[in-house]
């Protein structure tokens, strides 16, 4: 199978030879079945010619930190914290983390997937092919194994890409409240082992911060991750400084994400180690917060940077990358050009999976996104609109 | 024609009979040709019947404050705030209020029609039904007319109803830059009386803030336009409180806009005028400003409050009403059922069509939206998701 897209009004991704973002007018894109084959060539005898109508080119979307596998919404408790409630008052009332882990282990497998499938889905409207999906509301070895396992199906269901992370050090379940080393105990003795027997997860995730999982904790989970052969991702820095992101840094984990309150000591320790910095201004959006992570001087510093919705009924209810791109820009004064490379390439180096996707570039899965502009700056200046044309996922066109 | 809607989830509108926002639960809603004939009641003979599979039905929306007629989108802007460069800095580089005024000068009426007909239509995408529309990119008789009849055209040729205002006081134009009173004389001397007289506007409005008009000149105007029969709506208190929103309201304004930095004494002039408060957070937010208007105060003094778009293409280049209730709800503190309040009902009194639009009752116009959510808090709390289910205006469908 070829395809032959041609008409392109232009086309913006990271070329590996420059080292930077190019914008430029190929007269052609050429995919053999799943993957770009040539740029700017001619190519015989193709199965389908598609006339881009002088559309924008980009590689599709990639968004690296999502928990997109919950039984509910929580609009009830964004109706509180509109109305003044503390986190406090709203864990009082049976919100929080812990809301979504009781509904969750309420509901069966196919109930949870049968919830979770049309919001998967609803990530490919907006230009997003791939995402990292996080469990984390089981806190249980077998409600953990259960949203892992719908993680998959979702996978095999859609042409949406989800790299499964395994994230039972999400919070400490109400069960283990006062005895916390036994929940660490499970998580480092029996889940993680399991967890990566079972082949669900690619990464283990720690949400290490005041009032969740300690340094020390995080270091002996992410040990145990390593061990048996995970890789690390970590939720680090977002309301309190424990110095997670050095030890995320210092272990080779593959991402820190948040960062609202990053130290030089942080920068500096994720520019030495590669470990790409993932940043969530959406959760800032939506908690009507006023301090975004320090974007430009993280990007500034060196260190890869992504940008992800960290999709989540609790904090952050979107999917929309193009709303995360006028997030960045006009909240945290990302450019225009550096929130695309956020949420393509450096989202691909954040997943480790740069060599595959993340540009379009000969070689690369044909994950192909068209937009209805003439100007890639329009996608985050023009905001709450849907500029996606058309998505092609592994060279097949998406229709949702 | 008569519409039967059944099979409503929830419906939610201003009630007149309570004075309050109402969630009931009818069986059905009678559309007998372009209004709403009866609710909960038996109908015969319908010519169409319209299943609502469950959905949320509202009033559809109402966007009090936009500027949709212009010729280019200023990306390049955007762009350059973003990387720290001042509202002189742009200004200098030919950007702002007055880069619009030369690219629209430029262009013929057709053009500029065919420009803004695809924006006009896509307020409908997003449940938008009526919009109040400036001129204010002219700065000229002629210029000024031509917007307001493209204005007029664009009502005409969709079924967006577009309610139109005359803002020739946007901007003191270049070739009056050291002339500022020949222009006020030109304003209220030549071009409100021309404008009056053609019947192309309903409203007057004034940028009365620091670097444009004075309070003194915004009176001068206000006086103008009321001798001439046009009423009175203006950008009050958006940087600088210069008393212009006291002033608006002892002259009977009908709106006053914007109110970042809106006194105790503005609040309560606007209170006992029933003048009433339109804010647009969509342009705090879009220019990375930190304090929004404080809309909590205003609301609580008992202002009647709305919220819209601002839609232009400077500061703040949305259309999307429902991502505007997000900024409210998440920025604002508003709670999300006053957020539906305001771009329902509110929106209507400040284009002082209460009586016709603005809620479902009883004879009022079938302007009606359907959402694909089971609770009216989910539209703010889930966002960047267009949740518009269908849109139907004085009775008939809008297929967009």
């Amino acid at each position: 199978m070829r395809r032959i897209f041609t008409n392109i009004g232009s086309l913006l991704s990271w070329s590996e030879k420059t080292q930077s973002m190019e914008y430029s007018k190929p007269d052609r894109l050429i995919v053999d079945k799943e993957r770009i084959s040539a740029i700017d060539q001619q190519a015989e005898k193709p199965d389908e010619i598609i006339d881009c109508q002088g559309a924008l080119m980009t590689p599709a979307l990639i968004d690296a930190h999502t928990h997109p596998v919950f039984a509910e919404c929580r609009q009830n408790e964004f109706e509180m914290r509109i109305a003044g409630k503390s986190y406090l008052d709203i864990a009082a009332a049976g919100g929080g983390i812990k809301n979504s882990v009781r509904q969750l282990r309420k509901i069966s497998e196919d109930e949870l997937f049968d919830r979770s499938l049309p919001r998967a889905r609803n990530f490919l409207t907006t230009g997003t092919a791939t995402i990292e999906a996080k469990s984390g509301y089981g806190l249980s070895l077998n409600d953990e194994l259960k949203s892992l396992r719908v993680i998959r199906r979702l996978n095999e269901a859609l042409p949406l890409q989800l790299i499964p992370t395994f994230l039972g050090a999400h919070e400490i379940p109400d069960e283990y409240q006062n005895r916390r080393n036994e929940y660490i105990s499970l998580l480092v003795d029996e889940m993680i082992p399991q967890v990566a027997a079972s082949g669900l997860a690619e990464y283990c995730d720690v949400f290490a911060d005041k009032g969740v999982f300690t340094r020390d904790e995080a270091e002996l989970i992410f040990r145990g991750a390593l061990e048996n052969g995970l890789k690390l991702r970590v939720h680090a820095d977002e309301f309190e400084n424990l110095g997670v992101t050095e030890l995320a840094a210092k272990m080779g984990a593959a991402s820190a994400d948040h960062l609202l309150v990053i130290s030089e000591d942080g920068i500096s320790a994720m520019k030495n180690s590669g470990t790409v910095a993932v940043l969530l201004p959406g959760t800032t959006f939506f908690l009507g917060k006023q301090d975004y992570a320090p974007a430009r001087r993280i990007w500034d510093a060196g260190v890869t940077t992504a940008l992800a919705s960290d999709f989540n009924p609790g904090s952050s209810m979107t999917q929309n990358l193009q709303m995360i791109m006028t997030l960045a820009c006009t909240q945290m004064k990302l450019s225009p050009l550096e929130a695309w490379q956020a949420v393509t390439i450096n989202a691909a180096r954040s997943l480790q999976r740069e060599k595959i996707i993340g540009s379009l570039e000969i070689g690369k899965n044909a994950d192909i996104a068209l937009w209805d502009v003439s100007d890639y700056r329009i996608v985050p200046y023009w905001f709450g609109k849907n500029h996606l044309h058309a998505l092609w996922i592994n060279g097949s066109k998406v229709i949702c």
